[in-house]
């Protein structure tokens, strides 16, 4: 369906369901909104002039303008075409909407379940298997486990390990169950080598429950999703943030803490904390018990990996930068903390260098780079961002230190992408005044990573901050001021938000942004350089991080964060890590694959690489010391809407 | 060198340094000492006629004695030929003390790290390998684990798995090392099939130090002993008793224990806690830091591995008898609670069937019965004892309970054969006065398992107990008498010993010993009528077992423990399963042939096989109800020591 916004004429595509603040903020059309999309400020009138909305009615609207088709934005949910009126405090023309307006961000589809399964590749590592066998006799007393080795031969399966818990559980298992009992089998990665470790028995049919959970473990988020290995359906996914920040932002100041005596034991368990608690909340969520669990696969990143370990990472951070180890044997979870059943292992993703670690190899693997022809950029946005260029026949790769900023880390008023966190946003550069959204429509907490780039985005594009991030402070408007931390901008004000307080965007964050944007160009500039391409070469563009899937293509290019390239090069593939970890309790197979791509590639040293140094400081520019040659899409639109905004003040 | 003893007329061999009094007894000469040989009690005063004895004199010897030759028997060691003359309080003639007279036990020659060498099969599990690398550069900053690997490659060595505390460890070890590490490797049972496991990384060369400890939890003690994997040197052996006797005697009643909420775990660590006490007096002992083993080997039956690992035992006890398994995966010591360092894995033997367990495999290793052609009867004597008869080609095994009287255990002032144990003992008919010699010759504390054994058969043989073992309470001697649990004979009067209460051996005292033969000589006597042979079939007897090795054949036989045949063809090799134990830890050949016994063995259920009935009652009697034509030598004996007896008392 059609949603054309007025006086602008400026005509969209619309979903049925999608709400009409959303749609006119990615369309460009601001629409003064200020309490985060939750109805409570009633700024965002409109007039419905054709076709009807559902909802959009409240208190703040009369009787008499509700029947004159008047609604609050925020509440109207689309359900078919629509000519809608939006009240013009100041006066833009629509040039300058236009110039604004920005698509949403493509996603890619993500391989799951269902492609595993069309590739014959949905093979989990853990299976169940159901066996019975007659009672023991004087005559027949051969021990629990020959029974069970006998059982398990007749139901195809050969080529044992008994794990000692399944010995020890056995005994009661088999006359619980009233001999029959479900045996939970690891397989091995390669079952020509290996043998089918017997982790776990179980009285009668349990093989209906077999749950994995995979781990994302994030310098400032930890994520985990609860995967059903019978169905391959991803029964939930939470985050939330690692603790290990009380002990510094980024991994060199939680290495430098891990070094004192005791330090490394207590990073260690705040790492564990964070996992249990975002396991237990996906177990309160999603109503699954933890001890359903067979399986728990893990990535994180050569730091994260050591410090979760309690492996002494000091020497990542000493030049020449060496790691302890590329792979870790299966671990069992309750070992290191996790509060997981006894029979679990945690398959830990192994790292290429100190600043490449498993999260990439999960992302490269989740998005299947290994085994794919076209030539490939991915790039992990995170607190620590990694770039890897190549295809099925070689791979490069190399670090960035972006700082927490694209995490909400780092920012005075950042938070994660949770709700109340504003997400989307767009501003009149005349008045000042601001359209918030934020997640879940509620008041707003804070911004997150995605809402911090829609901020600085819009915040360039109307001249409201200037190429080096600095604030218009001497604008009109009261929400931009000089607060404690110098210049900043008032996204909310108290009375508007969930905190009490004014929300505000300061200079300070958006230099964090621009030096985590900067460092994540940098990376994979030269990269591409070290490696003899352009971004030309490329076929496609693979963005992976917690936040990517929420970013916006044209933002994230003004800042000069992302290439100018077409659009339909581009896939978001969001948490990699994520995707990757899931992909291997799925599916051995993936497993198999992974030493492969550790084996593959070839990690470079940025510190040492000629040209990053140039990258970096021209790139700490908003979008680039060079855009009219580097970003020339971008450098044009700014230079549009400067010119239309400037005729439309006349 | 020759010691006469007069007016006996004996005659006996003699070692220098042999002691007096201990020579008489293994002679049959009796002379009255009542102090175990600590030369306090002064009564064991005989006269050297000729030659010279080192030492023997005391307080309790005047000046005009000591000019006279008299001496302290027990104190009195042996350096040329000597006759000596004992003063005779009664009047027996010589042909009641050749009666008497029994040669000491023939100890057989056990296999040891020498054997192996020459067999080529002193190759332990655990190795230390010493390796260096070039220290990491900008240029080549590979992980720290794929440094090791080209070392050790470099070094011969292929085909590995980290354990995860090895990896932990390395980054550390390499720099403290200056780049040099001892790597501790634990070897796969096959070469062929399995891999090399890194256990364990150390900083510089630490090769001369790689220990193991063999332990052997009995169900009444528990033994341990430290090795030089290195050289092969037993360095130290210590025991001490079991602390779930505490929940128990036999191992039916720690099952049933371990059966009542929270029993299993309490019986579980009363046996860590004596393994520990044992490792602990043996680190002592021998000024070995634990912190320097890197392999433990564990033997015991069926049911003191289920409780050793937490097994619920309770299906052993319970027809029919099933034990949980045969094989246990090698366990990590420290999470089972023995006190060792993280790196150190237990090897837990294999059972055979709910009453034939790892110590009798490990015995069956250990004498080499799997690899002989010689028709071997095995014995193991102990709370739990079992019989294995057969060859490299089969072999049947069948239980036997015998109570813990062998260990001195369900005797009124039975104990270990440690420091003050009376372990040897000969009775004046007539007065009824003892000889002791006790452990370390120092006062009595109460009596051992071959103590035991040595005064029934002395008592029985002078005819102070019957054929029933009812003792001969109308004699003239007060050491005879009625006590608390009935009829008793006094070994130690309270002034005598070091527990400062009378020291008696009681009726029921001697009915626990007879059930405890009953059942041994049942078991091997039925377990041979199953596989259709006799006695007369046997190449050899080995005969294991903690006490096995200080008893006497001719005692054993007088009382009917162990069958008549020629003494030639018994063997003593002491603990079995400490010896398997030890050859496991030395020799990885050996380990490789632990569970081609297990499949090798047959068990017999002798609770369900015809004649064991028979066999039992007949042997509840001193030596046997059928002693005539069983034990022809022993009734014969008895018969002659009767009439000598008879009629020295005329």
């Amino acid at each position: 369906m059609i949603v054309r916004f007025e006086p602008f004429g400026v005509e969209v595509e619309a979903k049925a369901g999608d709400r009409l603040l959303d749609l006119a903020l990615e369309a460009g059309v601001h629409i003064n909104a200020s309490c985060g999309g939750e109805g409570v400020c009633g700024k965002c009138r409109v007039h419905i002039e054709q076709g009807q909305v559902q909802g959009g009615l409240s208190e703040k609207i009369s009787a008499a303008d509700a029947e004159q088709g008047v609604r609050l934005a925020c509440q109207s949910v689309i359900q078919e075409d629509l000519v809608v009126r939006i009240p013009v405090d100041s006066a833009m023309d629509k040039a300058g909407l236009a110039a604004l307006a920005s698509g949403p961000a493509k996603i890619a589809k993500l391989i799951g379940a269902e492609e595993l399964k069309e590739q014959g590749r949905f093979q989990p590592a853990l299976v169940k298997v159901l066996v019975s066998a007659p009672p023991p006799s004087l005559e027949d007393n051969r021990n629990d486990v020959a029974r069970l080795l006998t059982a398990l031969k007749a139901a195809g399966e050969h080529s044992f390990v008994f794990d000692f818990e399944a010995i020890r559980d056995l005994p009661d298992a088999w006359r619980d169950g009233d001999w029959t009992v479900t045996t939970t089998i690891m397989r091995p990665v390669d079952p020509a080598k290996g043998r089918n470790h017997v982790i776990r028995v179980e009285p009668g049919d349990t093989t209906a429950r077999n749950l994995a959970v995979a781990i994302d473990l994030g310098t400032t988020t930890v994520w985990a999703q609860l995967i059903d290995l019978g169905s391959g359906e991803i029964i939930g996914t939470e985050g939330d943030f690692n603790e290990q920040i009380s002990y510094g932002e980024d991994v060199i100041s939680r290495i430098v803490y891990a070094g004192k005596p005791g330090g490394l034991e207590k990073v260690r368990q705040a790492a564990v904390r964070s996992i249990n608690k975002v396991l237990h909340q996906l177990s309160k969520k999603t109503q699954n018990d933890l001890s359903e669990v067979s399986l728990a696969t893990l990535a994180g990143n050569t730091t994260m990996t050591q410090l979760f370990l309690g492996v002494q990472p000091k020497y990542i951070r000493l030049e020449p930068y060496v790691p302890s180890a590329a792979y870790y044997p299966p671990i069992k979870a309750k070992e290191f903390g996790l509060e997981l059943p006894d029979h679990v292992s945690t398959l830990v993703f192994p790292s290429v260098a100190s600043y490449v670690g498993g999260d990439v190899v999960a992302g490269v693997m989740g998005v299947g780079m290994h085994r794919d022809e076209a030539l490939t950029l991915f790039i992990d946005l995170g607190t620590n961002g990694e770039v890897v260029v190549g295809n099925k026949d070689w791979m490069a790769c190399a670090a960035a230190s972006a700082g927490p900023a694209f995490e909400g880390g780092g920012i005075k008023f950042g938070m994660r992408a949770s709700k109340g966190a504003i997400e989307n946003f767009s501003v009149d550069p005349f008045t000042g005044e601001p359209a918030l959204v934020t997640v879940g429509h509620a008041k707003p907490k804070g911004i997150c990573g995605s809402g911090l780039i829609a901020v600085v985005a819009a915040l360039l594009m109307t001249g409201l901050i200037d190429e080096r991030g600095h604030f218009q402070v001497d604008h009109p408007s009261d929400r931009l001021r000089v607060g404690d931390d110098g210049p900043e901008y008032v996204l909310a004000w108290a009375k508007d938000t969930a905190i009490g307080r004014d929300i505000a965007l300061t200079e300070p964050d958006v230099d964090n942004l621009l030096r985590a944007k900067a460092a994540m160009y940098a990376a994979y500039m030269t990269l591409l350089e070290g490696v003899g391409l352009s971004i030309q070469d490329l076929e496609r563009v693979i963005l992976a991080g917690g936040f990517g899937q929420s970013i916006n293509l044209e933002r994230a290019t003004i800042i000069g964060l992302l290439p100018e390239m077409e659009p339909e090069r581009f896939m978001f593939v969001g948490n990699g890590s994520l995707l990757g970890a899931r992909l291997v309790a799925m599916s051995n197979p993936l497993r198999g694959d992974v030493g492969g791509i550790v084996e593959q590639m070839t990690n470079f040293e940025l510190s040492v690489a000629p040209g990053y140094m140039d990258n970096y400081t021209g790139s700490q520019f908003l979008p680039h010391t060079e855009a009219k040659t580097l970003f020339p899409e971008a450098y044009a639109k700014l230079e549009e809407t400067k010119a239309a905004i400037k005729a439309a003040a006349k």
